[in-house]
């Protein structure tokens, strides 16, 4: 693996260096996770810093569309685009929620996107760590704009809240008092809150929904890295592109002031402690993923269930053939 | 540090041996996880099981009366009765709900009981684990009713009914439509409901309480280690000593079920198995504790923050150090 050729080929923006490049950084052989390693090293100080945004959303509230009408928008003003995903439940399907590109048909042609389904994996952890590395990637190749996708459900917000310098979350129009339906936690990662699918017969209930989380945003408490007015509700089409633009407008305000104050260096700081972190401790538990490790370990726990060994005398044992193997 | 008296004293059901035991099993020293993990393995075989009763309720629903008046109720039947708890916030507070007795104050002078605080120590599970072998080691001692209490809040709940054979919920009147205080979570580990309070003014408000749950528990999905008409509510009012002998009668009803189904061995097996690998994770996890660790992850994460250093090689030499240490 020649780590300095796929360096250079991937800062001249080639696409098939920077698709080798996330295969190299998502796989788990050990030779690879070096390679990887390596390259995330030799492409570090490049300066090259895209704007990230987490986009969370339901299935149902149009976040295909939306980010194909969005991303297209985007290319059209002569922007590089990349679509990541985080996604757990990828392992279970096989697949991924953006591993159907037909669903962004048209995004998906066009040459100034890069668009890249989640990685699989069983642990939420790995998986976004993964995804924040392939992001830095798509920076070094020199994407303007990441978009980082995740289903609304579960703690891939959290981590996609972890990698990226803004927070969008996607709803559609609801009938009443549907506040409920979105965890408070989320509510507090958002930075900007886009009701969808403001058109038609839905628009007036896309209006009233928007009013009730503008004013559901009012009650949250103030976050020092906020100016005054977010963060805030606004009512988008996807379908008829509408809004697209005041969006984009208003994550690029945030986003400028957030860099004047030096909050998005920071945060990004931030962040790259709590992965580093993060990586030690989920490579400290792999140790127990090797098959001899999960052979030990599945026999200890026979002994265990069947009475034989003690929970904590079957641990000593396992700790002791983890020092063995290492 | 003589492991083979104290077990011998142990299984005498002197006090004070208990207590010096589960001191042991709490230490964090090497040496005295070594002998505690010995003295385990010493009483593993002993044939001794009490029935492990989980209890949690918030405070203010009056648990501490209830333990008094139910432990008390037990110990004049001739029972042994330990009370332990798991209580993550302990750390935070210096102590334990349970370190003050006075608020059991008959409880605690009763020579049939023994009481235990919260093992302190800031991770749940840590604190989780130790719990469980002071519940084995209260086994060894010969008790033969263990209540082990927990706050209701958070995922102490769940490491209750990790390590115990019943769990029972214990709840105060409420008013009017107030099912979504309690978590489904916690409503699908329960086994007996008891709505305390019922007595005075409250006691409509119990009963009404009281059919409330009861209705909420026959929409919950049958458990296939239940037998008919379980889980179930009851009210019950330890202040007046009302519902405790029938509360006692159901526990003892639906133990006598699941012992004769093996429900109970066949949990024990599942639960000590569980315990083992929680315990081999934390071990692993706590390499990064020792003050070396802390301060090479300090001086990377420092660099990571810096920019100096990718958060995946900071990693990389953060593993390769505790190699070095192994």
């Amino acid at each position: 693996m020649d780590v300095t050729a796929l360096a250079r080929d991937l800062r001249t923006g080639n696409r098939r260096a920077l698709a080798r490049a996330i295969t190299l950084v998502e796989s788990t052989r050990a030779d690879h996770r070096a390679a990887a390693v390596d390259l995330l090293e030799a492409v570090r100080d490049d300066g090259r810093e895209a704007l990230r945004i987490g986009l969370s959303g339901t299935p149902g509230v149009g976040k295909s569309t939306f980010i194909e009408s969005f991303g297209m928008m985007l290319t059209a003003r002569g922007l590089r685009v990349a679509v990541l995903a985080v996604d757990p439940s990828s392992a279970r399907s096989g697949g991924s929620i953006l591993g159907d590109k037909t669903r962004m048909d048209r995004l998906s042609r066009d040459p100034g996107a890069f668009i890249r389904p989640s990685p699989s994996g069983a642990q939420l952890g790995g998986v976004a760590s993964r995804t924040r590395e392939a992001a830095r990637l798509c920076e070094a190749a020199g994407f303007d704009v990441i978009l980082i996708e995740t289903v609304g459900v579960g703690q891939s917000e959290t981590a996609v809240a972890w990698m990226t310098d803004l927070f969008v979350l996607l709803l559609a129009p609801a009938g009443g008092d549907e506040l409920q339906g979105v965890k408070r936690g989320i509510m507090e990662m958002a930075d900007l809150i886009l009701v969808n699918k403001a058109d038609g017969d839905l628009k007036p209930a896309a209006m009233r929904t928007c009013a009730d989380y503008a004013g559901a945003l009012r009650l949250l408490r103030r976050r020092d890295y906020d100016p005054p007015d977010f963060p805030k509700a606004m009512t988008v089409s996807a379908l008829e592109e509408n809004g697209l633009e005041d969006a984009w407008g208003e994550m690029q305000t945030l986003d400028a002031w957030r860099r004047e104050e030096g909050h998005r260096a920071s945060r990004r700081a931030e962040q790259a402690q709590h992965w580093f972190e993060e990586d030690v401790r989920r490579a400290l538990l792999a140790k127990l993923a090797t098959p001899e490790a999960q052979e030990e370990m599945a026999g200890l726990g026979t002994d265990v269930a069947g009475g034989r060994l003690t929970s904590a005398e079957a641990a000593r044992r396992m700790l002791a053939a983890l020092e063995g193997q290492a």
